[in-house]
Order: C-alpha cells, then sequence, then structure tokens
C-alpha cells in the first residue's frame, strides 16, 4: 500500500499544531470509530478495513516532500515541522477482525495515543474503514439473496476510482463473493479471477458463430459464451449450442453462457430449456446486468434458472447507499493513567457519543447463537454463565435477563505502543470466519426485508456514566 | 500515478490472447466511451477524468511481477506473455477537455489502436472517466445551487477508499469547489486548502471557552470555530464571540464561525444576528452536515445567512446516483484503411450502440449560446454558417433548422500513434474553462428541477448508417 501519512484532513494538522504549541502533544486520548445506522433492511454490517487500517499505520511518515509541502502553507512553526521529520505512531489499537458482524455504536477501532498521532490518523482510517465495511456488507447481502449461488464482482470500471475497484473486490470476498473480475485484485490478495469475452469479441468476427468459434479455438476447456449481442433465443444461444457440439466432439465441455440484458427470469427458463434440449444439463447460466440483492431474490422467486451472479455497479459502489457514515470520537484522556472521560453532545441527540474506554462483548448462548452485544467499560468485569440482565440503551423499561451465556471480546490488540501485535489472516480464512460469523445470527436477523433487530446494550455503568457527564456538560458550557 | 496496468477486467486478457492467436491482435479498433443518461434533474454532465486517463495510459507497462501472475493463471501462452513484456499503446486517442459540458451517447473518448491495445485500457478508462466525470457534475450541481456562496470539498473520511477522495477532491474542483479539506489532494495538484478544528479540539480543553482561546493563541488570523459541540446558541457563539473580542483588542480579525448539526437555517439567522450584534458583521458563516444541492438550494430559499458550504459525504460518493454508468463500445475496425463500422444490437434497445468512427460538433449561435450538439461521421464537413436540418435522433418527426452557427469540434487529440500530444492544462485553467463552458447553456438547462433536455441530434448519414446495420445484423445473425 502507498505511503498515505498526508491523506488526511487540514484540520488534523492545526490541531496538532495547537497541541503542539501548547504543550499538549503527548497527552494520550482515546478515540472510537464507529458508525451509528446500518443500511435500510440490515440488521448488521460486516467488518472490512482492518487490514488496510494495518499497512497505512505502519507506513506512517512525512516524506521530504511532504514537509515542504506543510511549510508552504505558511500555517506551522519549523519546530513543528522538524518534530513531524520524525513522526511515527507509537499508540495502541484495538479493533474488529475482518469479517466480525458488528453494529451501531460499538467501536469497531479504539486508537488510545498521544493525541497529536490518534488525531491525524482518524480520516484516513475512517476512509478505509467506511469504504471496506460498506462494501463487505452490500456484498454480504447479495450473496445472502443468491442464497448459495454463487456471486462474482464485475464492477471495477463503474468503481469510485482504482482503490474503490480494487479494494472494493476483496471486501467483496470478505462479504462472500467467489472471485472477481478484477486482475490486479487477483494479483495482490491472491482472489480467483474470473472472466470470458465481451461484446466487442462477437464485433469484431464476421459473424456470432464465428467468434464463438474463434473462442472455443484457444479456450476449448472453458467456453462461457455472451448470447446476447444481436438476439439471444434466436442467434445467441443457438450458436452457442451449435459451438457446444463441436466442443463436445472434440472431447471438451462447455461451461456454460452468460445473459447481460433482456428479461434475465425469462430469458434465463428459456436457455436452460434448450441447454437441457441440447444434452447441456451441466452447462452453467450466468447473468448479469444490473443486478442487487433485492433483483437476484426477485429472480429466484420467479424461478430463474441461475447458477451464477455477476455484480457489478451496485456492490462495487453499494449504490443504495454509498457511504457508511463511520465517525471517530473522542471518548476519554487518560492524564498520569487517569481517565477522564469525554463526550460530545451536540444539538442533534443521536450524534452524542458513548463517554469513556470501552469494550464490546458478544454473549452467546449454549448452541453459539448470538444472543446480544453488550457495550461495557473496559475496566468492568462480565463473566461468563453468571446472570445478566441487559436494558435497552434508550428504552430502558425493556430488558432481558440472559443466563448460561459465554462471552467474547470482540476487539483484539492490532498495535501495542506502535508495534504490530496482530498477525494478518489470510483471505481465505477471512473469509471462512465470516462464514461462521452468520451461522452465529438467528435468521430473522438475516432476512432481507425488516430483519429484526439484535440487540446491543450498554452496561449499567456505562449509562450512569453517560447521564452524569450528560448534565454537567450542558451546565458547564452554558453562559 | 501508480503503473494501473493490470487494473483490468481478466477477459480484457482473454480476449486479447484470443485476437493474438488468431493473428488479429493488429488489426485496428475504433472504440467510444460514452454514458447512455443524465443524473435526475441533470441536462447534462461536466467532463473530467482526462488527465488521468493521459497519466494512466503513460505508464502502461506490465512488470515481471504482472508476467509472472498472468503465467501462474494456466490461461496464456509463453509466446503471448512474452509480448506482453515490451507492450506499450500505440494508438490514437481523442477526448473532451475536462470541464466540458458533456450529453448522453457523446464519445467523451474515442480509442483508436491495434485491437489488444484498445481492448486492454477499456476497464481503466471507464473507471476513471466515471468516476471523475460523475464527482465533477455532482459538484457542480452542489455550487449551482449555492449561487455564489463557496462550496468547500470536505468528503475524504466517506469517501470510495483513498483514489474516491483525493481524485474525488480534483474533481470537485472542476465542477466549482474552491477548496478541499484533503491535504494530500493539496499538495498533488495545488488545491487550496482548508481546515481548522474539530469537536475533539473543544473536548480536549476543560471548557469550550479554553479550547476557542488555545486556538486563537496559536492561529490568531484565521479564527473559524466549531461552535455545536455542546450547546450552539446558549454556549457556543457566546464562546466564539468572548474569543473575537480578545483577538480584535489584540488587533486581530476572526473569520467567522461553523455549524455543523442542528437547524442550519434558524441557526445561521440567529448566528448572524449574535454575530452582527457583537459587532462582527464581516464574519463568515460556514455550515456543513449532510448538505447537497437540494438541501443547499432549501436554506437559500429559507433565507439561511451562509456564506460558506462544507460539503463531505454527498458530493465525494454522488450519493444519489454513485455510478455514472459509462460505457466502452467498439465502432469500427479499420482494414486495410477501410472503415468497416460496427454496432450492437443489444435486447435492451436502449443499449444499441452507434456505429462508425464519429466526432462531436457544438453548433452555437452568435451570442456563443450553444444550440445543439450533433454526432456526425467523422469524415463528414459540417461548416459554419450554412444552413443546417436537424432532427430528433429518435422522435425523427421533431425538427429544427439552424442558421447563423459556428460549430466547434469537441474532441481533441490527447495521443497520436501512441504519443501524447495533448498538453495538460492546469488545474486552475480547467476551472476557468468549465466555467466558460457554463456561460454557454441557457438558464433553463442548468436549473436543479426539470432543467429543459439539450438537443443532441445524429447527423443524416450516421442516421442511414444505423438504420442499414440494424437490419443486416438483425438478420445475418439469426438462425
Amino acid at each position: 500500500m502507498r505511503n498515505l501519512t498526508m491523506m488526511t484532513d487540514l484540520y488534523q494538522l492545526t490541531m496538532m499544531y495547537g497541541y503542539y504549541k501548547h504543550g499538549m502533544k503527548d497527552n494520550i486520548a482515546v478515540f472510537d470509530l464507529f458508525y451509528r445506522q446500518n443500511r435500510d433492511n440490515c440488521a448488521y454490517s460486516v467488518m472490512a478495513g482492518t487490514e488496510s487500517a494495518i499497512e497505512y499505520i505502519n507506513n506512517l511518515r512525512f516524506t521530504d516532500d511532504d514537509i515542504e509541502y506543510l511549510c508552504s502553507l505558511n500555517l506551522f512553526g519549523e519546530d513543528f515541522l522538524e518534530m513531524l521529520r520524525g513522526f511515527r505512531f507509537t499508540g495502541s489499537i484495538y479493533g474488529m477482525k475482518e469479517g466480525t458482524i458488528v453494529f451501531p455504536r460499538e467501536p469497531l477501532l479504539r486508537v488510545e495515543a498521544p493525541i497529536i498521532e490518534a488525531q491525524l490518523v482518524e480520516t484516513a482510517l475512517l476512509t478505509l474503514v467506511n469504504h471496506q465495511t460498506l462494501i463487505a456488507t452490500k456484498a454480504n447481502r447479495v450473496c445472502y439473496a443468491a442464497n448459495g449461488g454463487q456471486v462474482l464482482e464485475f464492477g471495477l470500471r463503474r468503481a469510485q476510482g482504482a482503490d474503490a475497484g480494487i479494494y472494493g473486490a476483496r471486501a467483496a470476498m470478505v462479504g462472500g463473493c467467489v472471485a472477481t473480475s478484477n486482475v490486479i485484485a487477483g494479483k495482490w490478495f491472491d482472489i480467483p479471477v474470473k472472466g470470458t469475452h465481451a461484446h466487442s469479441w462477437v464485433m469484431s468476427f464476421p459473424t456470432e458463430l464465428d467468434a464463438f468459434r474463434a473462442y472455443a479455438d484457444v479456450f476449448p476447456d472453458s467456453c462461457m459464451f455472451l448470447v446476447d449481442t444481436y438476439d439471444t433465443i434466436r442467434s445467441g444461444i443457438p450458436n452457442a449450442i451449435k459451438v457446444f457440439d463441436e466442443l463436445r466432439a472434440k472431447g471438451y465441455e462447455p461451461v456454460g453462457i452468460r445473459l447481460d440484458s433482456g428479461d434475465l427470469a425469462y430469458l434465463s427458463k428459456k436457455a436452460r430449456e434448450m441447454l437441457d434440449d441440447a444434452g447441456y444439463e451441466n452447462a452453467k447460466i450466468f447473468v448479469s446486468g444490473d443486478l442487487d440483492e433485492r433483483v437476484i431474490y426477485d429472480l429466484r422467486t420467479q424461478g430463474a434458472c441461475i447458477d451464477v451472479y455477476g455484480v457489478g455497479t451496485k456492490l462495487i459502489t453499494s449504490s443504495d447507499q454509498p457511504a457508511l457514515g463511520g465517525v471517530y470520537k473522542m471518548s476519554c484522556e487518560i492524564v498520569d493513567g487517569v481517565e477522564i472521560p469525554k463526550m460530545k453532545l451536540s444539538d442533534n441527540p443521536a450524534k452524542t457519543t458513548l463517554p469513556g474506554k470501552k469494550k464490546v462483548l458478544r454473549l452467546y448462548n449454549k448452541s453459539h447463537k448470538a444472543i446480544a452485544d453488550l457495550i461495557a467499560l473496559d475496566s468492568e468485569k462480565i463473566e461468563s454463565g453468571k446472570e445478566l440482565k441487559l436494558f435497552h440503551p434508550e428504552q430502558t423499561y425493556k430488558s432481558m435477563t440472559v443466563r448460561d451465556f459465554t462471552v467474547r471480546d470482540l476487539l483484539v490488540p492490532l498495535f501495542i505502543d506502535g508495534k504490530q501485535v496482530y498477525e494478518l489472516p489470510t483471505l481465505t480464512e477471512i473469509q471462512e470466519y465470516a462464514r461462521s460469523e452468520m451461522d452465529t445470527l438467528w435468521p430473522e436477523s438475516k432476512r432481507l426485508l425488516n430483519p429484526h433487530e439484535y440487540k446491543v446494550d450498554i452496561s449499567d455503568r456505562l449509562y450512569d456514566l453517560r447521564k452524569r457527564l450528560t448534565w454537567e456538560l450542558a451546565n458547564q458550557n452554558r453562559t
């Protein structure tokens, strides 16, 4: 990954300079990176971006060029810029593993560092985690809708720039896709790559039949023909079958056909019938063209005969909600080892933050289904097995008592005192973990329409702390 | 820019190999990059991405690493991979200058090259132009709504990855923004950068007043205070005014205040009143928080007192339409100097393409307002001044006759025979050009709701060619 040290908002640097000038640069601050709301009709998100965040932190350093540019802004003193030359991240970061099912207000990353370090990294950490979590979650929805049908990520050309395409392809794999069309993502992340030919291939030959034959000449054992260049039913499929016959005569089995336009429900059934009648029951039907989880779900309910879905624009941009909206808020300062909890009130109550250094606990029942999450202060002890009463964080009259549960602390150490302590899993391991995470959710929380809301409580001590601080801040700052 | 040679879809490489094996790799093909539909309630788009496209082409080469990876896929022969080692772009590209007002179906780029080259570059050209044109257009709409109020681009943390943030910031400038918060974009593209402090700054001090004072100590001549950390009216603005008074006593003038939550219409008016009453008529009011062109237009009609808009998530993701949907279609092959027009029919008539090597002409009246565009064959001569009858490309009974017009050819040469011939303008020059482009549009085509559709005709010869090919293809490919 590139050095993205300068990928930050200017106000991070002006604040850093301010802290520096006031002798506060080494004050330890704790920040939570979290999001406030799930996407519509989705009860959770799928964490992604942890690996990118770690690489970003490891690459943090200002080049001479960077310092020169910052100097040219005429905002910063020489002494500060000199200090930036030796700038490294020396703090600690706890984070969710990629593939973890996460919920609103839970810290996805918790950064504890000298305030100038914690501040500098805010923007990039948000950019990376917001983007990749967004796409992993969207891919999760699409794959859920496909219900076992394979989903390929095909969106590079519609991605919001190179990184969106490349890291988006990786995030799509975290969310459940099985392959990508994106060669550079395949190379970087060891993702299976797929693809055969486009309309332009067909148009480059005198006839469609010539084009299919020419493709079969070169790739006899991986023929997946795109059949909608001229007329799917009257030209594309019959020509494909003709070449399939020729291949079979030479001892090759075709892979299948791809439909990229028209009424996919009708065409896929018709195609299945034509392929079956011609003796190609194993030929796969691959469809593409503006698919998303709703279209796929709808195709399935119509009995469409589809084996593989190629999903492009709507996955790679998460088109129905193209930003996660994650934020990064200070939760406490640590002065002489003592935590001073911090909180933002805001004129929008929904933007009020949770104070204090926190952890996220997931409670499981005996069959390892997730019962609820508990956001607690890091210093609290919640032991497995004991009886625990959970309250709804806003409507506190709603409560439930859990017994016989096991507890998992979701935040794992990524960096301790500037040193990476987390060993990066392979993408395959992440995918396996992501699948196991889905198994811990009840089906009611997974459905595509009006999913059951998963319970995320805050501990009694956190509840009390928030209440006390709200009053203190509201009074002390009014004139 | 990085080497993005491998940022392509696998099928480009399988097709390249296919052409190579069939001895067709040097056949010259012409491809058009165009989009099919404007964003909702927008009659045009603003071209961007030309510079990135040029850099991408100049950097095209496969590294040893790339070749090794491609070899590992077990799809390609040794000879082909050897050839890729020496791969360079040797073709010609004509394109729209950044900042040009463009319309559906007009070639934004026209690539003429040996087919394996033209095919390889499809994906990346689409990624770059789709993304940047999308964001430039969205920014254009936001700036239009601000009606002279300054718009700053603040979206990096919500961008879809690093490139989306960085190149998005640049595209936003093409669209009319005046500055960005994004430091790396500022450095790379010489964009003015802006920013002061966040809520965390305020929370790092015992009180809001302490925080403002501390900021004023360090940046006495650029104080723009964020006033909504605790309570905008009762705490933020009064504290800001207190520090403004202290600054003025020392001979400094404050810049203003920033509102980031709550009812911006009400709060901005109230803030204006409080600032004016305190003698700070020149202090600017800067607002941010989920803004887009609709919110800004609405704030203005409510008489909100806002000088500067900070626009983040919805601009940097073009949230209401997060992909442009541009495509890249073969329009002809050139065999022994003879053009063989090509066309894709498709089961969706809207996806049928325009055949032949084409140019885009813009017709202006005497006061340099754009009358209409004409997509014509490249070989056609349309002279300024003569009488010209234009037809609606679908409803051909609609026509208009233009006289006394001047003509501009919108596609300019970027590469000729592999050599860059276009001199890159500065971003400032592009911004100026983009503004002049807007001046050529009638107000009716610019409005935010139901804008007047701009006329884009196709020439009579192109119309006839399309008609002839439609019949030929429909018949020849049906079995």
